[in-house]
């Protein structure tokens, strides 16, 4: 069994971790952080996990962390983590981060959207953890960049096609709508119930920093830099997120060469499920689970591919992808302790 | 006071008629029918409205309707208001339709996403009834075709910018978002509660019938054809509707061009309210109301503007829009028995 | 027209009587006070509002109380008001008070449950804005305590068969359910969107300030002491509260002495709307609006009667119930303002 | 590995029943039947469950379910259960009914409140599947007659009370609320989204079916007769069930007498978790799960004890009490394949 810790265990990814890792035939919880909630049993905090869990939660210590774990979750706001992690791999840990710190392979964006980086040193070394895309290289890691979650959603419909020059590169539209867990635990006007329900709405148009996340990754995979338009909105439920991308379709392209080559790039991989024609995702058959769906509409008339993708923000868009990785590196089926079927409603 | 009737009064449509017109000072409801509540007081069907209407649902018969109203608003299923229609205003009834049947300049176009049209004759003299961009119209006229959801959210933002050449006419993408009482009161699958809760999903991409109505108006005002791409969705949310477009801009313009032709072009009406610098609308804000909010932000680095519209769909999107072609109609100013303000939560 | 300030006009209280007062025929908004939107338009707070007010949030001085206004809604957190408006009353102004500091008559209670009385001198002088059931004494009155919501929907159904005895004082109770509104605008992780979203729980059992307030009433009322079991309920959703109360009858009693009772003690009261036989309150039929929709079901059987009242915990709860108490003291109409159609879904 | 087949597989109930046994250790499911959907995959109607279930849905035959199932359950409408168990049982087959033909001790009582009974020779072999009360008859039955939703959120936490006297069985009350998915999957007004969404409503005051329910098996365990006043509520969510109960100290009891009570009653029971002190049950907590959360207070200075349960309304309440029973009659331990961790949020 490998021994598994959770810095930063009761924030909405951090339980999520904590969820999944419980129920996770091949490793055992041995450390829950929480400088909110230190010296609080975890169940407390999450009265659901009674029954489950009987840790309680620490204050974050190199030592403890030394001392009694293999593996190392860090679900923390940006910054902490590249704290964190060099003395946790010099110690012979390994390390996923769910944070923006190891995302980025050029530290000049990340220092021009986030902040200075502290450790320069490990952005070579970590790889980007989207899990179907890059699953040789997580196998061999010690240290990865857990995606952010619309990253995931737009990456994983996005990759294939642009790999296969099936889409134009420029022009690319994603229209991001997220559930409210994706802004965190913390109380904020914007998370009020009252201000939330029966409210749609845009935010952060033209200034999302998963914007130059996605453009990264995309340019390196369309080898020719990608800058796309995105807007994230803001949906009156929990959990879920739900992207429609708009490309150019690259030449004279059929629904059948779309169909062709999304299912061949994901043939071996159970989390991605490609509709049917005339089907499309529905963030509510993903609710909990580690899918990602994908349905599309080719529109040859106005010459318009449509893409759309569901993930839950939490799960694929987070915790569950981070396990999922945690899997690859320790040589387990990717699919381990994630499989549980979803709630149907 | 003008009499007023409505068909079909218990529909979504229909009882936010009643809701408005109860509490209009320059009319009287006299007429509410219903074919499957006939002989039912409409607070019956809609407790909601105990104090405010004591009328009882009837069957639709033209003897009534011509003995009791001088006004009639028609919120039925397509097709019955081309039925209706003609005898009514034979026998001198102004007559505002919320259905389709009216709405096509071409009835070329209305035969090929319904139905053959049973009333040809009057299409060329109904007014297409956006109340903001036709009032002349609408004030002369008998019968109004009153405007889609979807289209009132794409048409109001985009008709300014299309006629002063700030957008260019080719590429636009509408990707809206719609409550759930867009498809009406009767019961179905896809409006039962634990299929929309927690669920976020496109439907009908590329075939939904409010397409060929939005580029019919968009080729008139742009005077060149018009083809938009438009994607529309399905939110958890009772009410609200809203319209994130992506327009190319058509030459070097600025983001005080676009607000300045916003601003000008609906300086006199109310129920425009164009957003300040980096504010976008909220369904929450329009809920109940008949308000259209518009928000922008032109990103010339990847030459894109994107427009943001919120409606209440019921309101503004339907039955509010209709109140405001009747006082169009009446000589009233536009906004009566429609200002009261909106609930903020 | 009297000129009217509300102190804390951005909390939900303090908004809804804004909306409610900014399209009231017989009074002025003429201050706002916000001590953390100091120098912010107020539609800029509440978006929704644009169009429809104009002022700008100042910080209170009794000197600009003084000068603007002749009637003051304080929307405050208990403490503050005590300390506010003993000068406003030596200065002249009508005071409206919506905490709980002027509710009680009996100042020991006042202080067992919330703090020292820093106006001990008034409370002999307030009157309890229960608005149906003193309207005499609020007409008459310069300085009201509004009442809580959880009172409100208690006292509404009860007081009338106490006073006539056709249910027992002793063994009621009330089984309460509230939307999250009621707990205020302020973050906190209990009005987390996602700590609410499918949850439903009681809080607070035994516990709550409003019990003692209930009690005293209905002691009063009843003309012996009355200690009810409350329970309070939070309901995934924005406003609204329903109060199923369980009750023994008296004596050998049918439903129509209940109807009699409540119809008659209602009569002339166009907010409190007694439910048919069979039929039952429900928290959508009194969205945004100031009425009290009563329903009940007399279990002869299991010698119960079990009442139901339905509010909008915001209006009829609270700002509602201060306006129509502000009628009452200006000679209007006791519905002047809050006629407006309830929105039917 | 058992063979297990499920008659009714695509409504609420039945869907919850493929998502537990998709994922049980013991058991292959082998049949699923559906009217409404013969013919088609099930994860064409549950798209969420690709991946996890290939199986088509058929219309039931007797020979089939002969054929290719040891264990059925049947998540029908009542009615049909008790025409198709008979012959079930005669060639050798387990079945769990989660309907409530078999579930009455007394047919006169459920001829009484339902229709005339099929298969009153059954009904005193059947056993009430009231997992955590009756395991010991359950392991040893062929029949289970599976508890209905209130009732189980009513008795687990008032059983163990009344058989030690700690409570007295006269004039208990039951307040319940229930999410929306206990009105099942058939789209209805009461079901449509915009109907319940901001909605709180009670139901069937004192005409619930349930109710006898209650009092028959209360009875018997309490040994006296014993009538509940039972009042169900609707509320805005999809799952959960929250069940309020207003008792009268039997004596002079103590809280510590209560819980030791309750914890001693159900120590070996993993699905029932006593909350802490001061501490109450919350639907979220068990959504998705067979838990039933208990939480009680103690107010002898009015003399009554408030017991609260929560359960999800289609796990412990339906399919996953079902999925308990099962595993009884097979020997399993009883959280087999039932054990994931609920999501918590």
């Amino acid at each position: 069994m490998t021994r598994v810790g959770i810095i930063g265990a009761t924030g909405y990814a951090g339980a999520e971790l904590v969820r999944l890792l419980a129920g996770h035939p091949q490793v055992e919880l041995t450390m829950l952080t929480s400088r909110q909630y230190a010296g609080v049993r975890f169940d407390t905090v999450y009265p659901s996990m009674a029954g489950h869990v009987d840790l309680v939660c620490q204050d974050y210590t190199l030592e403890r962390a030394c001392d009694c774990t293999d593996m190392i979750f860090m679900a923390l706001p940006h910054q902490l983590p590249m704290s964190f992690a060099p003395a946790l791999l010099e110690n012979g840990k390994q390390v996923i981060d769910l944070s923006a710190d190891f995302r980025f392979r050029d530290v000049a964006v990340y220092e021009k959207y986030y902040q200075p980086h502290k450790a320069p040193q490990f952005i070579a070394e970590s790889v980007y953890g989207l899990s179907e895309v890059y699953p040789d290289r997580i196998r061999g890691a010690r240290l990865i960049g857990n995606p952010g979650c619309y990253p995931t959603s737009v990456l994983l419909p996005l990759i294939p096609l642009l790999k296969h020059q099936l889409v134009q590169p420029e022009g690319i539209i994603a229209d991001s709508k997220s559930g409210v867990s994706g802004a965190g635990r913390s109380p904020s006007l914007s998370s009020h119930y009252c201000e939330v329900q029966e409210s749609f709405k845009a935010y952060k148009i033209g200034q999302h920093r998963h914007n130059p996340e996605m453009d990264e990754v995309l340019s390196i995979e369309a080898d020719t830099p990608v800058s796309i338009t995105f807007v994230p909105h803001l949906v009156p439920m929990s959990r879920g997120m739900l992207t429609t991308l708009y490309a150019v379709p690259a030449k004279a392209i059929t629904a059948d060469d779309i169909r062709q080559c999304l299912m061949s790039f994901y043939r071996e991989h159970f989390f991605i499920r490609i509709c049917p024609d005339g089907k499309y995702p529905d963030t509510r058959n993903v609710r909990g689970t580690n899918f990602c769906d994908i349905g599309f509409r080719l529109d040859m008339s106005r010459n318009r591919l449509i893409l759309i993708s569901a993930i839950d923000n939490l799960v694929k868009g987070a915790a569950g992808q981070a396990v999922q990785n945690m899997n690859l590196m320790l040589g387990l089926d990717e699919t381990t302790g994630l499989r549980q079927p979803p709630c149907p409603l």
